[in-house]
């Protein structure tokens, strides 16, 4: 029986970013394939029927399909330059905890899946949660299709090459009826299980959050020739708003804002830019206030661009509002663990897309840092293995 | 007889960027590599004796190659998403004034050349006018050798796989003592040409100009579940900086500075980079000034680093001090075109690296917006075929 370190180890070479550090595996990249061929060879070691629906998610089933299971799961691919258990965690500890059960001889009353969602940090096609916002209808299929990444590639065009029809793609109802309840285990994202007290949390929340993107158009020219006093530069619009985000995010109790990823265009050393993208992630509990915020910075950046010459558009990538995990199944998941604090996160997952349609709740694992979406995002091997303990208790006490 | 605007009609498909607008012609990509294919043509067609030397530099002789020969030329290469004159229309200039001497009838007294110098804008490998350098030993070949691109590839690398051996890169004598005198024709790229007056103008000097890249380190993290108070975030430190960089220029007279590419890493929406990159472009016709400016930015940058928790390094990619153009040849240039004003250029050029080893002087042809390294830079035919004209008005003078 492996413990979720040995099965993260196995997965230790995927996808390393040597420039970024960490771990770039993109959905559908050859790091996150190789990724999902390795949880169907764990799967099927374990006896679990291995399915891919319509919309690419993967489920291994322990009993036969059926309305009203058990499903636990998370995501494999992962942000530019991520850290090791933002998503696989979640898949190792499912497979171990299937592992725990059979230890303890559990019989269950109900069949069990384990899950992989695609695309669930949208990194590379830009929307978070994409596998869940399709399986629940979400997500227009037809936006999903057209999606884009940094290549140009579509997300219909690069589904198609994974073996997908992307006119299938959508509300799946016979899926969704099949999951009865579902429980996603994740490396906690702040620093809300302190080093000394308990490594397990109950999840009762998730944030209201948001991308938007900017885009500030100036005037292109030649940064030698173009004297100062003559200038429309959007990356010096760009700078200002960058400030102006901080400063509304920071003025606001709760609020977090952040500017994490700006493209100038062309983007050559010495050539003005004559147009700047930045795209905003805007995140708060209340979901009025994430959208007041927004239209605050909206505002400022239209008054900075038009005092440097420039002109700013704003349109909303993609917007979650702030969910409640379903109360009964939470108080199930803090009587199984005892001791485990409650936590509200600041991150999207796909069970908060779930939540909307299911009964859906969250355990947490501890990071000591806090620090995630980064190479130095951290488990202890203990805390894994517990995080596994954990998750068992809490499917034995629900199957 | 072609005239100039008919010869870049023949290229004007060649390398058009259809998501920057303009044309991306970086050295050694397909596009570039198809438009040295078109001068090679160009010059076969003229009788003119083609040969590449060891530092990628095209010569197209008319006479046999001899020392204290005439040269003209430009590049073909371009900034990302630049015009379609930067560069060619000095080549295609020099193409039309040989057959504009041959149409005169002129009877050279030495021989002639056309040159074509590889990476002018230094836009693929960092370092402007590498030909030039390399040709005259303004860089050690193996500074040059380990440049990378962004895709990581060694300018070694490309360069052998274009037939080039890179252990022969460095300052060739030979080469050099064929250049008796070295003219350039180039679009203006400020507005020194008004739309009314003459279109043609004698450079006298070239601004000093460098390239230094700063380093920005922060802590990266997860956008949704890191406070703001507990943030080091390079991406804000990097917006100051250049604000600092605009406000410390914009205060100097005759200065420039420009940060025209920055590159945020990781680079996703919801990561709070840990390192931002980000360039510097600095000009000013006094060295001195030059470098206390590029002193004032790194100051001001570890200050603001400082406050942000991040940390900063400034490296110099490359520096070229101001250039004033052999007075004697300058003269010459004046008496072969009388009326055209004369004009400083904030931009770099290879004659500006060669006036350092053998005479070189420029002519610059009108630009009537200013614009520059933007597909919206424009010559007019009749100032283009103007350019010709005065282009063979000074090599027949000095042939």
């Amino acid at each position: 029986m492996e413990t979720v370190s040995q099965l993260l180890e196995s997965i230790s070479d995927v996808g390393r970013d040597t420039v970024r550090g960490g771990y770039s595996r993109p959905v559908y990249s050859t790091a996150e394939l190789d990724l999902r061929g390795w949880f169907v060879e764990q799967a099927g070691r374990r006896g679990l029927e291995v399915e891919t629906d319509r919309n690419g998610i993967i489920w291994a089933w322990w009993g036969a399909p059926e309305k009203g299971a058990l499903v636990t799961g998370s995501h494999l691919d992962s942000v530019p330059g991520g850290g090791a258990f933002d998503g696989p965690l979640g898949v190792a500890s499912a497979l171990a905890a299937v592992d725990v059960l059979r230890q303890r001889g559990v019989q269950p009353n109900r069949s069990l899946a384990i899950t992989v969602f695609p695309e669930e940090e949208g990194s590379r096609f830009g929307v978070a949660c994409l596998g869940s916002r399709l399986l629940t209808g979400a997500i227009d299929p037809d936006k999903a299709r057209n999606l884009r990444d940094a290549d140009g590639n579509t997300f219909a065009d690069v589904s198609r090459g994974n073996a997908l029809d992307p006119e299938h793609f959508g509300r799946d109802e016979e899926a969704l009826a099949r999951i009865g309840d579902f429980v996603e285990l994740h490396v906690e994202q702040g620093r809300g299980l302190g080093e000394e007290g308990p490594a397990i949390a109950v999840g009762s929340s998730i944030l209201g959050h948001g991308r938007w993107k900017l885009t500030v158009s100036g005037q292109g020219n030649h940064a030698g020739t173009t004297l100062m006093q003559d200038r429309a530069d959007p990356m010096v619009a760009a700078a200002q708003i960058i400030l102006a985000v901080q400063k509304t995010a920071a003025a606001q109790p709760d609020a977090r804002a952040t500017v994490g990823r700006l493209e100038p265009i062309p983007g050559g050393t010495n050539v003005i830019a004559s147009r700047v993208q930045l795209w905003l992630d805007v995140r708060h509990p209340e979901d009025a206030v994430t959208a007041a915020l927004v239209e605050a910075i909206h505002g400022k950046a239209q008054k900075i661009a038009a005092f440097e010459g420039c002109s700013v558009t704003l349109t909303e990538e993609s917007y979650s509002g702030t969910v409640h995990f379903d109360a009964a199944l939470q108080r199930q998941l803090e009587n199984a663990l005892p001791g485990a604090p409650v936590l509200a996160t600041g991150a999207g997952h796909d069970a908060g897309v779930l939540a909307g349609y299911v009964p859906s709740g969250m355990i947490f694992v501890r990071n000591p840092t806090g620090i995630s979406h980064s190479p130095e995002e951290h488990v202890e091997d203990d805390d894994a293995d517990a995080g596994a303990g954990a998750l068992a208790d809490v499917l034995e006490g629900l199957l």
